[in-house]
């Protein structure tokens, strides 16, 4: 596929990016499920940005000439069915395709969230340094016990395996569970445990049992985007939070409360993602006492709390929580495995049967061989023995990326440095934008997340997440190299890329 | 726990059980934690109906003196705490308990499904026959076979297995399926293909991308109660539309469409749930020609077609859509394991789209390491394989029940045989309730789902749905005989159970 782009005339790029491609495709040049380049590809080999080609290409399927296909890019549709098609049912020749954006609900309309989708697409991608994706290592994941385990408890006769189960979940897994997070100060039963697919499953489900389209919600900005998406998708109005080094700051929860009357307080108060922050035992105090004045529930997420690379975390806001006003939800996912998808979530008992009851309309159980699997494993004690190991090699991995990053970094590049969890949180030199880094650094073959990503906002664009958890010592090396390189390179141009944005354009697609 | 009712008094029972329960409870002669007998058991014990003993914990709850718990029975709960415990917090003296019912959604509200809840529930009472539960003899499982992949599937190396994966699915194994349904003249391809955590949860999908409260939608009565369950949380009008021996009956269909616009046409064409009933080919072309002259999409729900007995099935209403109007749900529920939660949808590529947006905010994708050993297990050969060892069983076993009817069946009782599927849809003698029966039967140790289960509206008290396909041939035989003794003796007792229930308490509960 053949472009010339004229920058000497008026045109906009996007738009002879679009009339080009359009005339390749009605003279048939580009024939019906041709394949057209990724749009990241497409803006290097023209040097252009990437949203100037995400611009022509919405254009083309709002021309009806191309389709993007979920995970799959973008192809050339076929021209439009003629009437002879038609001709099966008498009065049939005028039938119409549906126009299914019509038949959508207001809170389909509201779901948008390309970063978590394109962080997923990613995977694979190997030549890739990618500091994007929030997942464990997997060369750490004990493989040789899980499948030995799986084929066991999979064993001829034990057909119990494979059937539907509770909604609640398995009972010997939340068993174990309470007993676990009992070690942790938690004291809790199997009664008030629900099995969920994921702690993602939590709070779609919270959602499902809380939130009206209007409802208020707080939450620290910047936050997990996965519940950012999900609670915007719902209607909320989410009520932001700023952080400081001690967590979210309660004074200025107190504003909010005294105005507002929010469904819940969404926190993430150890190891935050993405910023890194642990809220102080102080702030955890405050933010009870707070939440106990305002009868205000609280959800507290904690998938990372176990991944401490110093001391132990302060004490879980459930477990300081000494009227059942926290809901607390936690996962296998960042300290095993991601993909068997399972997690949980602890609530009092009339949150926890309205949990199962949605539970039981969303998906009935969460798999019943994925839970027993798991129980066997965890009952071996191998998750104990597991935790030690990967919370040595991820603060290896973490000292790795501090030490990259405090020999390589540009001036006006700074970042935290965690005590737990997975990410550093750094701020780009003054003027830099994140999204024009993020089209430089690939070129460079190194990702990450940009901080837009993580607020509710307009705000974080001179905020980049990078993840240590995936990459070996020296590959973090390698990408930091990389990373700083390329800023390095653009405070270095005559015309920094990340200020010459034309303004209809400065909100980051990826 | 004993209790002493009077009969002769004017006191209902229900009111009576409370007050000896209230007292033991305030007496401390039943402690906190103490759990009470089931309702069955005890409503059995006591010579009550089971309905009387729902409605006596029904108001102890309300009391605030006991507590269920899901899956696990009812128990004792412990006193309000005290005010010293609150002492912890300034100014914490007054600290209440959340009210949480005063947070919850509307649809939080609509959603009531006991029946569907004790069904699961009821896996593993051993000694009940029970014909209730719509799920595969786990005698047939490939247990073997499936145990071997896993561990292979799952060797040192293949971390891959329990990444995070595409919200769409795992590629193979919707490759594999596009070409599964393709041998079943549906014509689609890999990316028209959405792999989901069940069909329940394709159903959950599609309800939040189309249907928003007030909206109508369309389904056969009787149906699938966990359509209809999902349907009415999300506040759905539910038109009907009766069946007969053909299927729905399309000139009922075509009077409500004159009228409504509903979102989508729900059916289950083929080896329908309960009633068996398999949709004639005429009626199947009449549903899409209207669907197509009223521009209305169908949801065709599949999980029983391959379970065919006697000939192929007509083609799926997917197969004969020539203009995209049909959304299709298909799983692996039913034809191998319910427990690994496994299924699909098939639909027009915007659709698609919006479902596969939606799921990644409901569980960001369906296990990674599920859809790994499947697509092995399936790519092996080994679901074709399965496939005609499970018809012959499920054949002789739909015989064996057929047989037995006819030989101990009391006058009055008819049934259905089907061409395949899973069920026998009975009407039982006049002026006989299923749930009254299901009492007695349950002392009998035989079970099924009453028909109001599946009804939207009042109807279906007079029929049951029989289960074949969890028992052999013999034991089948045995349920069957005592299903069939407990009717007659309803029928010849002076005053049946079925008929002397007071008004009020009309409303089954199971």
């Amino acid at each position: 596929m053949k472009l010339h782009l004229d920058r000497s005339i008026k045109t906009p790029l996007y738009l002879q990016i679009r009339s080009q491609i359009r005339q390749l495709i009605l003279d048939n040049d580009l024939s019906p499920g041709f394949r057209l380049p990724p749009e990241r590809k497409l803006a290097t080999s023209l040097g252009v940005n990437r949203t100037t080609v995400v611009n022509a290409y919405h254009e083309l399927v709002a021309d009806g000439l191309i389709q993007p296909h979920v995970g799959k890019g973008t192809i050339v549709r076929p021209p439009r069915p003629t009437e002879h098609s038609f001709d099966r049912f008498a009065n049939a020749n005028a039938i119409q395709p549906i126009s299914w954006q019509n038949f959508y609900t207001r809170q389909s309309e509201r779901m948008h969230n390309p970063v978590l989708a394109s962080i997923l697409d990613e995977i694979g991608e190997e030549d890739q340094i990618s500091f994007a994706l929030g997942s464990p290592a997997g060369e750490y994941y004990p493989l040789k016990e899980f499948s030995e385990i799986s084929k066991e408890v999979m064993r001829p006769g034990n057909w119990q395996v494979f059937e539907y189960g509770p909604t609640i979940g398995h009972y010997p897994l939340r068993q174990y569970l309470a007993n676990w997070l009992g070690q942790r100060s938690i004291h809790t039963q199997a009664q008030s445990i629900l099995m969920t697919s994921g702690s993602q499953q939590g709070l779609d489900l919270l959602t499902k049992v809380f939130l009206e389209p209007g409802d208020y919600i707080v939450m620290e900005e910047p936050s997990f985007l996965g519940a950012i998406g999900v609670f915007k998708a719902a209607g909320a109005h989410i009520l932001t939070v700023p952080l400081d080094q001690e967590g979210m700051k309660t004074d200025v929860l107190e504003q909010i409360l005294s105005r507002h009357r929010p469904k819940f307080i969404y926190t993430l108060p150890t190891f935050q993602n993405p910023s890194g922050t642990t809220m102080s035992f102080a702030r955890r105090h405050k933010l009870l006492k707070l939440a106990y004045q305002y009868h205000v529930p609280i959800v507290e997420d904690d998938p990372y709390s176990e991944l401490y690379y110093e001391n132990q975390p302060f004490p879980s806001l459930k477990s300081l929580d000494e009227h059942e006003h926290v809901i607390y939800l936690g996962t296998f996912s960042k300290i095993l495995f991601p993909g068997l998808r399972l997690g949980w979530c602890v609530a009092p008992f009339p949150v926890l049967e309205q949990l199962s009851l949605a539970k039981q309309h969303v998906d009935l159980h969460t798999s019943t061989t994925v839970q027993w699997v798991m129980t066997e494993f965890c009952n071996q004690g191998l998750l104990d023995e597991h935790l030690p190991i990967v919370r040595k090699q991820y603060m290896r991995q973490r000292d790795a990326m501090v030490t990259a990053l405090t020999e390589f970094a540009p001036q006006g590049l700074s970042w935290t440095v965690p005590e737990g969890g997975y990410y550093l949180w750094c701020e780009l030199p003054p003027g830099m934008k994140a999204a024009a880094l993020l089209t430089k650094a690939a070129e460079k073959k190194v990702t990450f997340v940009p901080g837009n990503a993580f607020y509710v906002s307009s705000g974080g664009k001179d905020r980049i997440r990078l993840c240590f958890s995936r990459h070996s010592e020296t590959t973090i090396r390698e990408g930091i190299y990389r990373l700083c390189k390329t800023i390095s390179e653009i405070l270095n141009q005559p015309h920094p890329s990340g200020t010459t944005n034309r303004p209809r354009y400065s909100e980051p697609l990826v």
